[in-house]
């Protein structure tokens, strides 16, 4: 066997800007998503015809807007990656990190197809190029969001069937009532359940002590985001303030942020997700980080598809400092139809870790292209 | 005279994303500009026929893509105008700044529009809709960022001509000998400048505290944003190892990260734009925040139009704790054409205060389309 040719030239750049059609509204302390979710697929091309797709999952009210994802990697990023060496990811990446201000989903999409890419030409899942397994199976957490408990508890059975043991409940978009209702619910219903709860940083700063301590009273496995991402203040007053375990998610985006969060004590744990940090690699060393300093991490996800939950899968499975699961969810529950060639994959109530080459399964191209309001 | 109708429903809301011709190149500690200069207007309309005008002037590398600020204002930000009063600014503004994230200059563009089309309405200035007025004139500050200094030297004849007293030298974008060579060709040949200089984050940390003591031997009036944005501990170190004033500006956007400036004591002062705060308003907040804490503040901007400067200068009108002057030079001295009908007024190098009603000026219609590359 000859040695795989990393050296080869970045010929190929496309996009697809997809709306993707999901089954229910779902609703969270910062907005509501309905109807849609909007993804950018970016498939790059090596010399030799191989290829590498990652998937950037904008929020518009979280990270930014679809358009700001596309118009980063179409435009700005773009310069940067053709006529580049597939070999070369280390530093496409940094001139892609300076290219733009915000756009992490962009940033995360082009590593993961490059790591793809390099998988596929190399032969090795996208794991072992992010320092090799330490996990087969990565527990899951599936979310409840939905205004209508009723169809919320219809979700609880069917997941229950299929061996998901975790359920994360999204509070804080309506009245404290609705919250207590349903913990109480989950509490006298399903007490086998691991349950968490998601503020979204829903609450103002003038209610939240008492609304989370309401929700510590239930004993939740953590309590996540209750405040706004810049009051690190009445973080670390709430986190000091319950025994509950308190994590962060919007107050820490990468490692920059992650570095001041370990400093002033805000959070016993932190949501990580590679469309915040901008990529696999920074995700790592925010996961890193927070396992030097004791803190424990989530896999967590924003509204994505198969191929961003592949590349979150690769992340966690060779991150041992990510112990409490993951959220990657929603193709298999939230979306009408995955993008996937084959469904993503779920078993058991774990996420099970593909041994194939890159991320293991490509997307379904006649899909992307059903579903693309826009191409470049 | 009849009361002015604010009451009346904002019924147009039409959006035009500029390329503005520039004369030379600018380099920055965190990126060049050249070629063009890319601008989003926003026109609203409301009943009675008045309009209100407003500019967005993102900088890719700072705030954000041109691309993601015209998406925001014509997805997000839209349905939360349109069919509202003209007098429900401050509740617009609200529902604005939570639709999306970051996109601080298409939140900063709608708010200008807001004030100028209820200052047409009411016949008041915008100064006058902001606090009424503490000046009448702005000094102006003119950037030094050619990386050709012959040009530069040129450029200062000019605007001492015109009555300019204040430089900005943009320093930290090559070689610290070419930063050291212009500071003292400043001191031998134009010491009657007002000397100030700014680093647009382009120190790495290992060398930042050399470089800058090397800057404050020439004593300039102050010293800008030497290192990254989230580099609050080297801000706050920096600023305690020199005498010169320090002030803050990528680190420093709206009034959340002026909390915490303030508290961590990062800085002697702070740049203050209204497309990093999000508006005018926003903008007045944090030179509030300023001011109680006992630091300076200094009109900014990004790569801005007229139509932008308009809103600035009506906004430090009527803020008295900014007391540093303003830098809008751009519409004179770095578009090849500006947008306004009439000049921007500058005269004995300093930004004149307009008083008719609104904005006092108002784009030429033909400049908007002529430089459109796109409409919505």
């Amino acid at each position: 066997m000859s040695a795989p040719d990393l050296g080869q030239i970045i010929t190929g750049f496309d996009l697809w800007h997809l709306a993707l059609p999901v089954v229910s509204r779902r609703d969270h302390g910062i907005g509501a998503v309905e109807g849609s979710c909007e993804i950018v697929v970016l498939r790059l091309s090596a010399e030799s015809g191989a290829e590498g797709f990652g998937e950037a999952s904008p929020w518009s009210v979280f990270t930014g807007s679809p358009e700001a994802t596309y118009a980063a990697l179409d435009r700005y990023i773009r310069p940067h990656v053709l006529g580049r060496r597939v070999c070369d990811r280390a530093a496409i990446m940094a001139d892609a990190a300076s290219s733009v201000a915000h756009c992490s989903e962009a940033k995360a999409a082009l590593e993961t197809a490059l790591l793809d890419l390099t998988g596929h030409i190399a032969g090795v899942p996208v794991w072992a190029l992010l320092g090799g397994k330490c996990r087969d199976a990565i527990p899951l957490s599936v979310s409840l969001a939905n205004p209508d408990w009723d169809a919320d508890l219809a979700l609880i059975d069917r997941i229950k069937a299929d061996g998901v043991g975790i359920v994360k409940l999204k509070a804080g978009f309506a009245e404290a009532t609705f919250d207590t209702m349903r913990l109480e619910s989950l509490a006298q219903n399903h007490s086998d359940l691991d349950v968490r709860v998601d503020f979204n940083q829903g609450l103002a700063p003038f209610e939240a002590m008492s609304r989370v301590r309401d929700v510590a009273a239930f004993h939740p496995t953590f309590i996540e985001q209750p405040v706004r991402a810049h009051h690190f203040d009445l973080m670390r007053d709430i986190r000091a303030a319950i025994d509950v375990p308190l994590l962060a998610d919007e107050s820490v985006f990468g490692p920059e942020d992650m570095t001041r969060a370990i400093r002033e004590s805000i959070c016993d744990g932190v949501s990580i997700k590679i469309m915040k940090s901008g990529g696999p690699t920074r995700a790592q060393t925010v996961a890193k980080m927070a396992g030097a300093a004791g803190l424990s991490a989530y896999g967590g996800d924003m509204f994505e598809a198969g191929l961003a939950h592949l590349a979150g899968t690769h992340m966690i499975a060779a991150t041992p400092e990510i112990t409490l699961g993951c959220e990657f969810y929603q193709a298999r529950y939230y979306l009408a139809e995955d993008i996937l060639e084959t469904p993503f994959p779920c078993d058991g109530g774990a996420v099970q870790v593909p041994d194939g080459p890159g991320l293991g399964i490509r997307p379904d191209m006649a899909k992307v292209q059903f579903y693309a309001k826009a191409k470049a």
